[in-house]
């Protein structure tokens, strides 16, 4: 079924301890549509500008992902620069210029209106809303979000949160939106805000999914992550992770709570391939094959029997 | 098999976000034979000062561990001090006061002899080195460091790494002890300076299995941890996990690349209940029919069918 993602599409300038790439083709949208491209149909909504071009077309054609709902806008694409020298698991943020982005105005094709499945990426929570709200029919919704919107933006977060299935987060992010520093009992308070799962992702260590009293899944469940040799650009391993999940979820005919679980290891395989290379060189280049390979490595890696 | 132990007994006074505690009974040695009590016959070697008492020889009577190799000192017992207060993953030291431990010189019982399986506990690499010379015909020897042995005390640190089948430390360590930030690449290097094995905790995330070329287990293995609740009190969890994974090994008739699997969880498995209360407090009162209970969960949590 037909995965429709709202979120930025942009230039990235990354500097890692492996090196620097300028102006790589990047953003939330963009890591996500790739990566969940391997499981279902993706269909994107986002704003670009005039640097945007052939080549990064490209991108998205290759992996047959709908880019109708993509407005080209006068002046520049969203363009963000930021480097990981002492810290490979956050990054810090040299420059945010929104550009075109500063002014978007998600609009929702009609050919997409059939999706059953939506991914609201990390953007203004009030564009997220506005999404949710003009696609009422969808079987599932999920979202991410950062700490931006939790210091600043609470109310209008809150009500997103209200409208989610799924919410994709890490931890820092979970314990801050709970104001508690324990994740377990953060991430309770995260599902009372109204998502019926909360997905924690932590970094290298993998991802925990936790369910409400009404909760798809049931059970707590934690997908490991393979220990990586070589971690080169950490850039949308998050998103990556979200496209794995969501798209797994999206290619299957029934959600089972078995379901969820090999959600969670196909976002984990994702989100460990995505940081192999700068940008999204590695998951353009990613066959099916590579990714059950994986799959089957990381299913090995805690498998006792 | 009897597992002998060598490494401190102490008296621990802890402050986390849960409460104060004075003087509880604790130190490496203390923790890793309760733990692996649970498993196997445990032999400790270690000093004490006349502040032990029958209270504190109580709890290891309670679990049938054997302490005719804790030599009793005039003076007072090794005393810690720490505090947990803005970050659970790591205690701030406030005191350490070696006491009877300074001039420690271990001495191996006759009886303890026949042990088959080794620990050394984190302590001066030097009595390490010698306890270890002392027993060449163990089958296998695992050991702790810490961060202080790592920086200050390196030649005679890897003396001791040569003599190691399995090396038990955290991530911080590794990495510190390899000088390279990136885990997998830490732990090869690692491995070349001469354990077997080397086993990363990993805190709340679990921990992960790496081997040498001539590797016992084979191919890197990792055991998740449970999401808790609450985390009263870290201390002793490195050592709880130590105690649960040799412990379990020391308890089998052969060492496949499936019993160190298994040991790993074990290992998880009884680090996660020592947080539970403060001091020995947790483990002194467990139940072998809670472990499996909870080493059953452990395999839930990652378990895809």
């Amino acid at each position: 079924m037909a995965i429709t993602v709202v979120g930025s599409v942009a230039f990235d300038s990354i500097e890692t301890p492996a090196g620097r790439r300028e102006r790589c083709l990047g953003g939330a949208a963009t890591y996500f549509s790739l990566s969940a491209s391997f499981f279902t149909q993706v269909r994107v909504i986002a704003v670009v500008g005039e640097d945007f071009g052939a080549a990064q077309q490209a991108a998205f054609d290759a992996r047959k992902i709908d880019t109708q709902g993509i407005e080209h806008a006068s002046g520049k694409s969203f363009f963000w620069e930021g480097s990981y020298l002492e810290n490979l698991n956050e990054a810090k943020t040299h420059t945010t210029d929104l550009n075109v982005f500063g002014a978007f105005q998600p609009k929702i094709p009609d050919a997409y209106r059939d999706s059953e499945f939506l991914f609201l990426a990390n953007i203004d929570p009030v564009l997220q809303r506005r999404v949710r709200e003009a696609m009422p029919d969808v079987k599932l919704v999920a979202g991410d979000t950062m700490n931006y919107w939790i210091k600043d933006h609470r109310p209008a977060l809150l009500e997103v949160l209200r409208g989610l299935d799924i919410l994709l987060i890490n931890d820092t992010e979970t314990k801050m939106l709970a104001a508690n520093t324990n994740l377990v009992q953060a991430a309770r308070a995260v599902l009372d805000m109204g998502p019926r799962m909360l997905v924690v992702k932590h970094g290298e260590y993998g991802a925990t999914a936790f369910y409400g009293r009404d909760g798809i899944g049931a059970r707590t469940f934690r997908a490991p992550a393979l220990p990586l040799e070589e971690v080169v650009d950490p850039t949308g391993a998050g998103d990556s992770f979200a496209g794995g999940f969501f798209g797994y979820l999206a290619s299957q005919k029934e959600l089972t709570p078995g379901a969820f679980r090999r959600a969670m290891f196909y976002g984990s395989v994702m989100g460990s391939f995505a940081v192999e290379e700068f940008g999204t060189a590695r998951i353009e280049k990613l066959t099916r094959e590579e990714i059950d390979t994986r799959f089957s490595q990381f299913r090995e890696l805690t498998h006792l029997d």
